[in-house]
């Protein structure tokens, strides 16, 4: 290497530096933001196993910068405080024992004024790590950065989801936020886009962050299909209970039907019926159901039975992904500050495949795994997504509580097929 | 009745007005005392089913006053929030329903500082009533207001069992309160003190107040029986422990030994050994157990095992209330700010029978019952004692955690068996 | 002692011996006729883990005999099969482990042929043990020995109430016996008789086999009180039932109510509403429920809970006992073969106080709890009453299910307060 | 369509008659062939929720011709019993309710010899059918008598693995079968074979039986993969648990771990660590383990864990498929009679892959998804596949409870990721 091509390479490493400086302020700061009309006693409820406390995230979030860049790479960092390697390691094996997941919300220290703390106190210290230790991060450390800032993303779209679930189980139905959301939007009929059968890759490939589960890219054979051009809205949800379909066991798949039964599941999640009409628990108080909104807060059973109620099927997630791959990245998102999936206008846009970004993440037909040749990350960010490749399934695209910034084509997020409290709907294939 | 007489009532009357006014605002004022360490989030943790948030105790001592007084004599007392009723009854069916007991851990609003708000509104109206509406309390008003009173001394000991159990979930074990704890204590070898068999009377009558529970007296006949002169220790339960106490199915009761097994007891609750060493959590932080101090938070089956092991057994309820209605009531209360029973001091004050009150309460080997005769309050009050009357065990004399104007000979705790977050010990009998 | 007292000794001990002979091979054919109806199939089903298969009755039965009576004192005696100490131990912890009680029904081997194989083997070795080594059988010997005579006359209630539970849970509600019940009687209106406050002895003293539960005999002090002159029938029951008995929070236990509403308890065990009639299941199918019968399968809780509907409450153990031990032993007995508690007859017989023994066990206001001075027996039948005395209810009387010999006025059965598979009933007092 | 045309249709159609029949009697002779040596209460038991009593296999099986065959096509036929088919029907909602899955051992009625019984009715209204109403049995109903047959089948393996668990809980480990397994075989080290990327057609097309879900074929893309040319044995998972592979939580999935925590595994299902050495129970009694055999009862969570701790995968479905559609379909099966799966003989039989059929099921990393284009069948058949389509993952190949009859290489077999009661282990790739 010559040493244009050096400082050429520096150059980029400084730029590397200096944007991804940037964006962890932007990141963290959104963080705060999200979390301004809380109180104190809010950020410590665990209203059930899958709910983390508010609390819990800011300090998680935080531990992962000092644990996985901190502790590694920042010669002079001392440790905030011994046991909360314990305390905020969610499940992380390799990082040491941890704190039971379900055992969060009986914590009532460190208080939310000492988590705020030791937030602050990682903050100074990545500036320190920026500032004066340049040569420490090289770009195998700033990938793992970058992990974090990943990492910091899906944790406040995990806050949205938790605080909703926290404050719909208070009979005083506290408010997140009081906003407005615009009712105007009245979706077009569904039309059915055709795709043909053939070889596609699918996957993560070259520049641009991706976690590893996206990889590696490689070919599928995918059969000729149709997509659904939008979702799937609470109008036609209705029809779907109408029909008495959580009453007819011919369209549940034969664990969901025992679950229903148990649980006695007859709605989506926050929905209730109320002096003769339906309403719906949001971010934003009690809200009638809108019609033209997209169904949300539905299981991936909820979603498959709906699909064969409708003599349709759930797209699989390389459907979704060879789609989306040829569409613009548009849709409503965290950053709309509705935190509740708004309807779709009928405007024509001039893409006849709408809303594969944002509103409502989409369940897919497609069960989490490995892709031929997935290699887990070394260490224990190897833990970050291949151990739960097995009983989940895979949902695309984000919803109206992710950062526009934070998702792409080849994103795969994955749930428990049971799982409801994370915005998520489905479109229909065929 | 002529008007001497009336006048006479009168007074009496405005005396035990100002007496119960004057109890109220100090009771009221040792609750606040209590939460005083506290930090906002503390008071919202539930840690197990029995226990409840500090925040709820504060709120429903509260709601105690509204529903029972306030509501129901105070003409122009304006409900300071519609929905507290419903979050804020424990379990009396007949005021309305209730927030599920083992859900009062999810709420996170109310926050603290409306609780206090509602606290500080309910105390002005009691005010407001003692100046305004003297007419209006008559001596069965008074008398429920009284309950009130002795109410609200209850949910403090259960305040400071409750947060002992929540700040023992921490792995971060925070302290409570500060205090250097007399350890000097050096209690001599226990005696037996003989009693001869007998007709006895037992329960409550006359002047005072005293719970349903507790009248009305009746006749019993006891047989001849020794009352040991102390508590049993940590030092003589230890050599319990050390013989393979918690191994030897010969000593527990049939559904101790199977609650043993599942929960895998070997020790009282708090109990760690660390470092070749017996530790246990207390309020003050994790101390040394100190031999000489009375064993506590032990359960009846561990009370009633070690009494067969030592071939001895718990003293009946009746017992106990015979006795201690010939000694003083003298002993180791909430006052003394331990929160924690310390070791009784070796010198002879003249009594031979010792620790009957304050310290720890004594588990016997009654079943709570009602006495014969007994009927329950009219209305939602019936539903203070009555309904608990099965599958518990009476406990007697008070703990450290106790107030000294709680307590008397008459008095009946109860527990489950198996219950052992409470200041629980016991003494022997044969 | 002279040759003469010897002698006479030498008679009364041959006596007894031929006597306990013959009640062995009596209490032994009785419990073989009770299976006479049984299939094979019918012997290995455990429906619930209270219920043991018919089958683990034969077999423990034996077990019995052979544990305490024949390994201990018949010196030639070869153990049938080394594994049956595990199989058919119930709980005596100081014999040996046991098989796990709720896992009796996975067990298909021993078959029913071997098990029969091990009680005939059991038999001859018995006659042996009578025949050849009579110096063995010392007095002590032949206590324990009649302590087996009991217990086998337990184990025949239990696989009657036991096979029903079985029954009842086969959608082909199969018949244990066809028999025409007498649905003649009609039961008198209910008279209150009165007794009178003081001093009674209650428990056994004296000759004749008592449990060691049944001692020492004792003082008690009663109070005043009225005892209902019969048990409540179906017909009462039906009108708690009716006024919403089992929807009204007032009348339960606090613990009752809990369980109620998860069990979704609407009527007694067995009851079933078809075609605008009451039925219930018997032993000998499917009947109307009859009015004039007493009530049967209630729990404790129940029997409370009616009790307090109807403004009384139920009689404590010793209020029973002191006047069952005025009343002859007359009642309605398993030798009757009804299998089933019919109704009284209005006939007057002279005694005021009716239905005492037999037809139902009657639920009492006493926990079942150790008399004072109690010492259990030496060895492992120390465990067989002792370890249970915690969080069960004393019943008194017998029933349609028990042997009219077993019973006496001191006799006390207890269970837990929400078990209903025994054929349970109540009556009133005040 | 002309007249010979038609003439060799009869004639095809009477051919197949003559088979289907044929083979009908062959198949449920084997049934009966497996059960002779159980006896009366073996047929009852119910060990764990997956387990169905022998007794319920028996009826089940010929319930499935009832309802599919004789009621819709024999003109005549008379129900043996109007609650059989609430009783034997499994899991089929279309053909209405059913007896609760896990109470299935709790019936001792019908009996053993009622249910042979009923077999034989059924038995001789299929010869009726075949005899008297050959109209009748067009080739849509004959696809649905194919099934019927394949259904046996699958129930005969299913009595095997049933009764195996059976006999496991039994602490006298009764013997099946008295046979001696051939412990001489000694597989060679295991060889990598290579297989090329590109596009594969799998599923099942054409002629000859396949259920459901092996269909539509359909294209795959497969990349370059090398699969073992053997399964793991015992000596090889040996060293996975010597080298703490069960405590090593690297190695797991997330729900494996937790699972594996709870249960406390250690081992594959039925094996036993005794004086020193490693045993396991069988259907023909205790053995040692033998190092030679194949590893079998894992889990697909043990078989990822090993196959992680070994730095390879496990292979896919269609991996799997790929490769055995070019193998010879020999092996070990049920009809060599050792019910157990004997070790590979290491001579060289020219087939360079061995041991993919029989033997043991082989865990893929495929989850059970519909292949795209799967169309269930109609009505209740429709029930019998696709309703099970999450949760499980795919195991291809049969074992040694298998019917060589019964497998073919398309052929998908499915349980949950934790079910080891199966005789299933697996083999690597990479």
């Amino acid at each position: 290497m010559n040493t244009s091509t050096i400082q050429s390479k520096v150059k980029i490493q400084d730029a590397r530096l200096d944007v991804l400086l940037k964006r962890y302020q932007v990141i963290r700061a959104f963080t705060d933001k999200l979390c301004e009309s809380l109180e104190n006693e809010d950020y410590v409820i665990q209203s059930m196993q899958d709910v983390s406390p508010t609390r819990w995230h800011i300090a998680h979030t935080s531990w992962f910068f000092e644990t996985f860049i901190l502790k590694n790479h920042c010669p002079d960092y001392q440790v905030f405080h011994k046991r909360f390697n314990y305390l905020f390691n969610s499940y992380y094996n390799a990082v040491g024992d941890q704190h039971c997941r379900d055992r969060r919300g009986v914590l009532s220290r460190p208080t939310v004024d000492q988590i705020y703390k030791y937030r602050s106190y990682i903050d100074e210290w990545i500036l320190v790590l920026f500032d004066k230790c340049r040569d420490k991060l090289t770009d195998k450390v700033l990938d793992i950065f970058e992990v974090g800032l990943n990492h910091e993303q899906q944790h406040q779209e995990l806050m949205l989801m938790d605080i909703k679930h926290v404050f719909s189980c208070n009979p005083l139905k506290p408010i997140y936020k009081n906003t407005e959301i615009n009712v105007s939007g009245n979706p077009p009929a569904v039309q059915w886009i055709d795709f043909k059968e053939g070889l596609h890759e699918v996957g993560h490939r070259g520049e641009g962050f991706a976690y590893d589960n996206e990889t590696p890219a490689h070919k599928v054979y995918l059969n000729n299909f149709q997509l659904a051009s939008r979702l799937v809205t609470n109008g036609e949800y209705k029809e779907f209970m109408s029909d008495k379909g959580y009453s007819r066991a011919e369209f549940w798949l034969s664990d969901a039907w025992s679950l229903l039964k148990k649980e006695k599941w007859q709605t989506p999640l926050y929905w209730e019926f109320n002096d003769g009409e339906w309403w719906q628990f949001t971010l934003t108080g009690m809200k009638k159901v809108n019609d033209h909104e997209p169904v949300c807060h539905v299981s991936f059973y909820e979603a498959d039975a709906y699909a064969r109620w409708a003599g349709k099927r759930l797209p699989t997630e390389f459907e979704w992904e060879v789609v989306a791959k040829g569409v613009q990245k548009t849709g409503h998102f965290v950053e709309d500050e509705n935190y509740h999936p708004i309807a779709l206008n009928s405007e024509n846009d001039g893409d006849p495949i709408k809303q594969l970004y944002g509103y409502v993440w989409e369940w897919t037909a497609s069960p989490y795994m490995a892709y031929p040749g997935f290699k887990a990350a070394q260490g224990a960010l190897g833990e970050y997504n291949g151990k739960f490749m097995c009983n989940q399934m895979v949902l695309r695209g984000g919803c109206c509580a992710t950062s526009v910034s934070h998702i792409r084509p080849t994103y795969r997020n994955f749930f428990m097929p049971y799982n409801r409290w994370q915005f998520s709907g489905f479109r229909l294939a065929q």
